[in-house]
């Protein structure tokens, strides 16, 4: 088989169909949002057959218990799924908002208006719910996506793919505006991201292998998160019982994801009360510290540290301590050690919280708040396809808006070039 | 030598540098510029005798005219560049600006800020000029750049950053901020491309195949504009008068630069009068006419046009006449043939100037007006780094904002995530 000449092909009546759809109005995508739902609950038993061969197959394969748990589809994550693309149907449409319009001396408005990007490539492992999510947030901001999963999950994401497709199909739309990638090795991925006339941008989604080797192999533009090293720093005038809770949150409420704090710097006017009060609470909730020299002398059982641990993501019940001379070497910390994503300060000085927002280099930059917060629903964006720590196009949670490019528009009454 | 290393240190010193710079504010950051325009005029004469060196070995190499006057530096063009770097001093500092704000249901504001991007890569050919003016841009946005240039300007330029450099030295502020790749060979830039952990964007400024050798290497993402494949749209409801006007500013005003009209199309409807019409000014002005079947029958001195023909850029005083159906067909056109950089329709129907707007997926598009106003000074930026006719980050005319980012800020008062 032709492995590129199947992508290829793939891809280009992926473009055509972006054609078309990108210029249908909200109303017509929502109900193909709203059908898909439906469709997906009432074949749910088909999508349960289906999943049970990668189940099976996972199985066979000796994976993890997480990465099995991780692939299954129960009745719960199909009803998520469906809800999933109801709530996107309700979110405001991008596309057509002019975001700015101004006039000109010679009287041309110039303005620039939110037009869909294109064809998005979407490359993630194995859970099937990114199928149906990143589906619903590329067509309603009027692009086309091609799908390509891990071989683990080919089966249930093909079956869920093909739900979606049909609607499409029923409705007289192009049903080429999701296009799944079946074949389940290598070369196909490869040859997908050499296709720039065809793709305009590609999200990879999973672990950090997968995100460094799109980004070493595709000549289309990828937006990635590598990972979340997110810190908090307890300043010297910090409320130590609002720092206490924040440190808290941030690392214990969920530790497993990207935005749980990795490391805590404390200033070191402020280090002996504070470690001695949160470290009783850190100790109950089985957290495990890992601390400078300084750390600890105030707190025995803290191990101690190694420099490369500052640039660990732990994902786990785990914490690095540094105590820090001053807010610039807590700043000095982040920039070194830190992944860009999410950061946040604990202090009631007015000059150092702004000194903080305006000088740290992350995606998110906080002031007397968890660094759990930095997610598209909780800023309120009403969905989140991602996050990016780069700083192209899209840095920080990402929603329909980033999956949208702008043009300038240019409304004239015969003006010409002197 | 060893240029690998060669490079990265440069590129890792411009890093470094760049986290310095871009926590200045705006006043120093002016200061700077306003230095290097006075160094650059006091420095006239150097200037032109290490650039007399590259005019000559352009001599010696049987260079085009044209390329040797583009590369060469006289006073008037020294007086330019210094002019230039005035005018970027005199912009407002995108950065900081915080380009909206909103309040969470439980208190939390966010709302996103401009930042720098960080340090940006310039890959151009052989014009001095665009040493100053590219510094200038990406030093008042906050961001260091790494400048590699065509061999053929190599002690022009090298003169001249090393002139901005000096500034800086003398300010106390990093000169890396300002970092020139001298080695000519090819090696150097293809190093270059591999850093995408200490360069953020690359911009090439040259023409196409620069650009794809560009693209096709880099790590790092690129934002870049293959070409101008221009269109304007005459339609049965034009003004006709006003039609001839833009239709003739569009090709003639200044037919070497990509915002220059290449292919004109004509509703079948007005194409007898409005071809006659335009017919005889085009004769005057020197045009030479290619034309679909029914152009020719229309205009006996229009060529017999080929297919391959409608992705030309021109760049000259021909042009491609094409008879069409309707706007539907227009717009197919501009979709198959266009390079999706300027477009624009001459109508007086307003439901058919809002499709046109809303359809055509270009990086601008116009109603009533001439392509050659697409320009970063034309739409009231400011000024321009190049024009994009990518989808991601940048699209159409780039001023200061585009080399910002954004990062999301978030202002609390102890909110926890439950």
């Amino acid at each position: 088989m032709d492995i590129a000449a199947y992508v290829r092909d793939k891809a280009i009546r992926t473009k055509e169909a972006a054609r078309v759809f990108g210029k249908l109005l909200s109303g017509v995508k929502n109900e193909a949002l709203l059908k898909m739902a439906e469709a997906l609950l009432a074949e749910a038993e088909t999508l349960k057959h289906s999943n049970e061969k990668d189940v099976k197959s996972a199985e066979k394969k000796g994976l993890s218990a997480a990465m099995i748990d991780r692939l299954k589809l129960t009745d719960r994550r199909i009803g998520e799924m469906a809800q999933g693309l109801r709530e996107v149907a309700a979110l405001p449409d991008p596309v057509g908002e002019i975001t700015r319009m101004w006039q000109r001396p010679n009287g041309m408005q110039v303005g620039r208006m939110r037009a869909p990007i294109g064809v998005i490539g979407i490359i993630y492992e194995s859970r099937p719910n990114v199928t149906a999510d990143a589906t619903a947030l590329c067509l309603k901001a009027g692009n086309a996506v091609i799908l390509r999963c891990g071989s683990e999950a080919l089966h249930s994401n093909s079956a869920i793919a093909n739900i979606l497709r049909s609607v499409l199909k029923d409705m007289d739309l192009p049903q080429d505006v999701v296009t799944y990638i079946e074949l389940p090795n290598r070369d196909a991925v490869l040859e997908m991201l050499k296709l720039e006339e065809y793709i305009d941008l590609i999200i990879p989604r999973g672990g950090e292998g997968l995100i460094r080797a799109v980004v070493d192999n595709s000549k289309i533009p990828v937006i990635k998160h590598y990972k979340g090293v997110c810190h908090v720093y307890v300043d010297e005038e910090a409320d130590l019982d609002m720092a206490l809770a924040i440190c808290f949150n941030a690392k214990v409420q969920r530790p497993g994801v990207c935005n749980a704090m990795e490391t805590m710097l404390v200033h070191e006017k402020v280090a002996p009360a504070f470690l001695l009060m949160i470290g009783e609470k850190f100790r109950q909730a089985g957290v495990e510290l890992f601390g400078c020299s300084h750390t600890q002398a105030l707190l025995g059982e803290a191990k101690p540290i190694d420099e490369n641990d500052f640039y660990k993501e732990y994902l786990d019940l785990r914490l690095n301590v540094r105590v820090v001379r001053d807010m610039d070497q807590a700043i000095s910390h982040i920039e070194t050690y830190g992944s860009h994503h999410t950061d946040s300060i604990v202090t009631k000085d007015y000059a150092k919280a702004m000194r903080f927002v305006r000088e740290v280099d992350s995606a998110s930059v906080m002031v007397n708040t968890s660094t759990r917060f930095s997610d598209g629903f909780q800023y309120g964006l009403g969905a989140e396809i991602g996050i990016s720590t780069d700083k192209i196009h899209a840095r920080g949670p990402m929603g329909l808006e980033e999956l949208t490019c702008t043009k300038f528009i240019v409304l004239g009454n015969g003006q010409l070039r002197t």
